[in-house]
């Protein structure tokens, strides 16, 4: 596709530069092209015999005591092999000649024809991901066309009687359906396509019909409907269209009801609890690094960092918990404070949140001040 | 706008949840719902006269004596104040009825309506940038449209009659016109709009002609151009173009020559070395913060945070440097690594980068397992 169109996509191919880079020796600098051996009694006076711009190339070689004025990024005449800067020259009153100051080395101030790479030389490796600095290095190298992986295509399905779309005002005992939200943004800040399957309630034959559409994406992501309650049919449903569970729990907090298989196609299948902490948990956790190995990525597993805990946090029980988190860097480290988060159930107090603190099962209480570790969500 | 299109823009105005969240008290658990009185010499028999999914209000009050069967997410039903998990439950082998091994306090496995927020409260303040957790704050609350800032729109003009199109092949003293590619990806990735302005030689008509169509913008980014030789026209033209300069050096390396100037019609204009490097640390340093405070978001001035150097780095002169730089996790910490980078005019080295190291001006040689000081550019 064209390189234009490939932000963030992730190379399929490595891209090659299909010319030496630079294409040419050139000047580093605004000043003057000299033969180092003219220059050796500094000060002397040269003959100027010429004016190169980046983009025009000399018509004739640098011969014996003269010196051609040359910008910067412009190439080297013939016969010359060093550039000495325009600070350290000074033009003579006369005109035509230009008195060097200083002595310089051959290849001064010169970057030398494919200096950086040759033709035919990788600069990208297939599974970058093309991020701005790549996209640049691509252009670089003449790649206004990439080979890219296919964007994973991510079903969302959210279960549950109790949903309603969110322009509705909920009655009764319904809730807003803000899951199908939450996790479309979070598909597309993954860089993978969201195609939205709405909402079923728990009735067997209507989920059964959307779960099957689901499977035909390489990921389908379900959320609700994943628990221990009599109602809760999804596990059920999802076995009868032939998926193969490969785990139904995970020792985490939020979340431990999250279900992971696979589809009798080859998706992806990740059952998520309801509730949008625990969705978003799940997701961070193995949906986003699914959607990475997917798309041909390498393992992009987000590191574990230390930092300082703002606030207090309550010692675990046997699972893992995560917390979500404010972090931000004071005095070169990172300080992290839980958000306001009134339970698993609270849509709100993650949007405060930019990280998450991992503790491990059996972790005793943390005070103010104390050492925590931190998942990064986003840049900080 | 509708939230669905509105991913990674700023809100003007806050969000505010139009019903009290949750709208009712609800279970936490799956389980029965009870009276606390009722169960507090547990183990008790208690009649089942109901049955409470997720989405149903139960038409009756509960009565002493009885259990309503209550799924996660289900409403309280009147007369109930607790609810004991099913773990803890277990069925009358008769059918009907239910035998509840726990006592538990009134309120136990509940949440109370408006306990989250209530109806017109703030969940997302101005100027929040909407991701994907802000995406399901505003969905819960019912914010099916939300008012946000205009995305700032940034003119990108590269100057240089040695630059040619990425899709040619460059001949003579030609070069490819990568800065083009790679801010545009940057302005995107920093969720602006770019508007690309092309190419220019240096041919004062022209460029004036492009430049003012560019100060119609937002924000104009020239790159290339505004150094020190002779042909370097853009801040002569600029001037002839009523831009008021506000600086035109820094004491930073690589980029000494960056102009920062206000449009006569009150757009930014930030002139950037042609060098892809300074280009990119120009952008990284100014154009990006800059973005963020027209668009209305809070300082988001990134912080450096210490990491352990791996690979060595010489000392500095007189001006902030910056090297490109790969950090990752190690250990809890972060290591920083210099990416393979052969000068400023190296277009590929950067690909490589997901950090900056920044060393203040006098600055010694670090060593590998040396402290230095670095900006991290993206998610690591």
């Amino acid at each position: 596709m064209p390189l234009a169109e490939a932000r963030f996509r992730t190379l399929a191919e490595a891209v090659r530069c299909d010319v030496d880079y630079p294409p040419f020796d050139r000047s580093v600098m605004d000043g003057y092209a000299v033969r180092a051996e003219d220059v050796r009694g500094a000060p002397v006076a040269l003959e100027v015999v010429g004016e190169l711009a980046a983009g025009t190339v000399s018509n004739r070689a640098l011969r014996t005591g003269e010196a051609m004025q040359i910008n910067t990024g412009a190439p080297l005449p013939d016969g010359a092999d060093a550039v000495v800067r325009v600070e350290d020259t000074e033009a003579d009153g006369a005109g035509g000649r230009v008195v060097i100051r200083k002595a310089v080395e051959r290849g001064t101030f010169i970057t030398r024809r494919a200096e950086y790479v040759r033709a035919g030389d990788v600069v990208l490796a297939a599974g970058s991901v093309l991020g701005p600095a790549q996209v640049g290095a691509a252009a670089a190298a003449g790649a206004s066309r990439v080979t890219v992986y296919r964007q994973p295509q991510v079903a969302i399905l959210s279960t549950g009687d109790e949903l309603v779309e969110i322009d509705r005002r909920p009655e009764g005992g319904q809730i807003r359906n803000s899951n199908q939200h939450l996790l479309a943004a979070l598909v597309r800040s993954a860089h993978a396509e969201a195609a939205l399957l709405g909402t079923v309630g728990d009735d067997r034959v209507a989920l059964r019909e959307r779960i099957e559409r689901g499977l035909s994406a390489d990921v389908l992501c379900i959320t609700g409907g994943a628990s221990v309650g009599p109602l809760d049919l999804v596990p059920d449903v999802l076995r009868e269209c032939g998926v193969t569970f490969h785990f139904q729990k995970m020792k985490i907090k939020p979340g431990r009801p999250i279900h992971f298989a696979t589809g009798p196609s080859g998706g992806l299948v990740f059952a998520l609890p309801g509730n949008p902490v625990s969705a978003f948990v799940g997701f961070e956790l193995l949906v986003g690094p699914a959607l990475a190995a997917v798309e041909g990525r390498p393992n992009n597993r987000p590191g574990l960092l230390r930092a300082t805990l703002r606030g207090n946090i309550a010692a675990t029980r046997d699972r893992r918990t995560y917390v979500p988190a404010r972090g931000c860097v004071d005095g070169g480290g990172l300080l992290a404070e839980p958000v306001l988060w009134r339970g698993s159930g609270d849509p709100f107090g993650l949007a405060g949140a930019n990280a998450m603190i991992m503790r491990p099962p059996g972790a005793a209480a943390v005070a103010s001040g104390g050492e925590v570790s931190i998942l990064l969500l986003g840049r900080i």
